[in-house]
């Protein structure tokens, strides 16, 4: 591991050489020439995922038709990727179900707590937004209370016992990782419940709900996971309380029965209630495809790679003393680490034009992620270095870089 | 047109001749020796179809990665292919966005217009069972009534003044087609508001929303329009009336802002409001090509050629003295014809082993697609002699045709 001493290349190269997770880098097709530093936002393409898109467009699609519903599993899709996610997130088998959006899915599980008696849905300031944005929506149509509570407060900021608070197990601008298992002792004692919010956690951080007492959570496809452009999210609820739940998108893939067609909803068991309308297959087919990439790998590994590479990007970054948001050198953190400058835009501007692929967020965050399955610790040096010389050389100053279009 | 007499092959083939769509068929990749009469459930693979998402998966999501949602607009791709679809159902341009599935859209709608004072949902027994489903969800959470109505009561069988119907524009089994501007001006003398399900619809009859007054529609993509396997869906909300909704599955991609990454929901304008999260970018772009294969296409032909493909289909197997639960030859009818047989299943799948694919809905329908696009008037010939034969010839009895399978 990495000591107070700053690491060279080749301690980098070192680095990779005991690397239990370098091959995996040959399952994914990468541009030549690209240092990728955005697999927290959006996953490169696994070659699996285009294998499988393949077969789905040529085979299922094109040859077996309406029939692929049964010969290629389709109806089942949404279990079975469910299950593959089911145990990166330490979750029991069936437990989990792929559907929609991080969004959607976050409506279903707190409009069900709110439907079961929840009178207050809370998230804290400064959050993943579109979290804070759902509950706004459910409390204006259900007529339960809405909270923004102090950042980092976490169950203790609750302003009344009881309550849902959703709270990203991740944080999307700092890496931070929650204390599962503290929170959900709190929120018992308390009497509060945690929707814990994995976009930035599931296929890195080994969240091991089950054994934490966390019962309800939400993900999304497309960051770690690898699963495409806006892959679908997913739903866990222990199976403890999952029959209990009356979730409002109540469609006709959650009914017990599809496919016979009767006037009166009845939920299908358990966690299959939470699918709602016909699921996007081929979307769902490349981010199934892509979760067999993480058969057999060890979750505490990926964890310990991303952190080792955050902490050697530091480490080289120091020079520039630029401010940090993310846990520093040594601490907890997970996949990216965010520092702060005025140029921030056209920095991140001038990588892109060298191939180093980050992201910028308003006004001033650089973001940098370091998805351990297709990076190598030469790279995230190599991609350290540039950074330094970008920013000393002033070479971000150029008209190029500054000038602003659309910022996603 | 057909006469009563019975048209007979020659006649078939003279109706291709003079068929403006005949060249439609090349624009698909169909198996050899196929007769698909299921294009109502899932349509199928367009040439350009396959070509958009070879772009995506190569160009977009490979090589130009977390860029791709500036350079290959994605960000932007609900909307263009809303744009597409507002075209095919007299919707003002802008005013229509693709996301989600036809039952979470239709929670958005319903759930906007109960938040607006509406007291009561309401669709029609016997309606396609999610849009009862959805309204069911919605009445629990919300506190809004929610009544089953006679089935072609239409407004008219609303309990009370005001309140919501949700309605099919074409049934899902009898393919009748409803009036929309009748409904539509006995709605507002009722001071109630209509929210249609263009499913059965949307890309083969010219429903003229915006001319009929119609405010408030849903759609699915993977029927008439090709879009693939779960392709999403749609929402229209007309102009005049889309800034005055407040939906409550209000994700970041609906807000007015969403890469400010600020607390507090401010919805964007109109129609793009109605976005939740992130759309699964693959299967939109199969559905925003395969649209593409609409332009310049008169919806008046579209829907013709499917009700003479559906009458000479039921001339042919007049023979049989098979129910018919469809609109009958010479009366207006979408695109498919449902007849009723108690080996329905059995003679199905004897069909599906001769390459002619329809589907079978319990306890004893069999539905027969007639997608304009891609069939001749030859195909529906054969198909139905057929039928014909399979019936008379006690062929479906057979073991291999009787024992079920999983049924979608």
């Amino acid at each position: 591991m990495l000591d107070a001493a700053i690491p060279s290349r080749a301690d980098a190269q070192a680095l990779d050489r005991d690397d239990p997770l370098r091959e995996m880098r040959d399952a994914f097709d990468i541009p030549d020439g690209v240092v990728y530093l955005d697999g927290n936002s959006l996953g490169p393409l696994p070659k699996v995922a285009r294998e499988a898109l393949h077969h789905a467009i040529e085979t299922e699609w094109r040859t077996d038709l309406i029939k692929s519903w049964n010969t290629a599993g389709w109806i089942d899709l949404p279990t079975r990727t469910g299950d593959r996610i089911a145990r990166l997130i330490g979750a029991p088998t069936g437990s989990v179900i792929c559907a929609d959006s991080v969004s959607v899915n976050l409506f279903k599980l707190a409009a069900s707590l709110v439907t079961k008696g929840a009178g207050l849905v809370a998230v804290e300031r400064g959050d993943f937004p579109t979290d804070g944005y759902i509950l706004e929506g459910l409390a204006r149509l259900s007529g339960a209370g809405f909270s923004l509570i102090d950042p980092g407060a976490g169950i203790a900021g609750l302003p009344e016992p009881g309550g849902v608070l959703v709270r990203s197990a991740v944080h999307y601008k700092t890496a931070e990782i929650v204390d599962i298992k503290a929170e959900e002792d709190e929120a018992k004692a308390r009497g509060a419940t945690i929707i814990w919010d994995l976009s930035h956690a599931v296929g890195l951080v080994d969240t091991k709900l089950e054994a934490c007492g966390a019962r309800y959570a939400v993900g999304c496809g497309y960051k770690y996971l690898n699963g495409g452009p806006g892959a679908p999210g997913f739903v866990y609820a222990h199976p403890s309380v999952a029959g209990d739940l009356a979730q409002p998108l109540s469609g006709w893939m959650g009914h017990v029965s599809p496919f016979e067609f009767t006037d009166g909803y009845r939920p299908a068991d358990g966690i299959k209630r939470f699918a709602a309308g016909t699921p996007p297959i081929l979307s769902m087919t490349a981010l199934h495809a892509s979760l067999g990439l993480y058969e057999g790998l060890d979750l505490s590994a990926l964890e310990a790679k991303a952190r080792a590479l955050g902490d050697l990007f530091l480490s080289r970054i120091a020079p520039l003393e630029l401010e940090c948001i993310s846990p520093g050198i040594g601490a907890r953190r997970a996949g990216h680490v965010s520092v702060r400058h005025e140029d921030g835009y056209a920095i991140v501007q001038a990588l892109i034009a060298r191939g180093i692929i980050g992201d910028f967020r308003a006004p001033d965050l650089m973001r940098f992620g370091f998805s351990p399955l297709i990076l190598s610790y030469a790279d995230v040096f190599d991609a350290a270095e540039a950074l330094v010389e970008t920013v000393q050389s002033d070479a971000f100053k150029a008209e190029e870089f500054t000038a602003r279009g659309t910022v996603t």
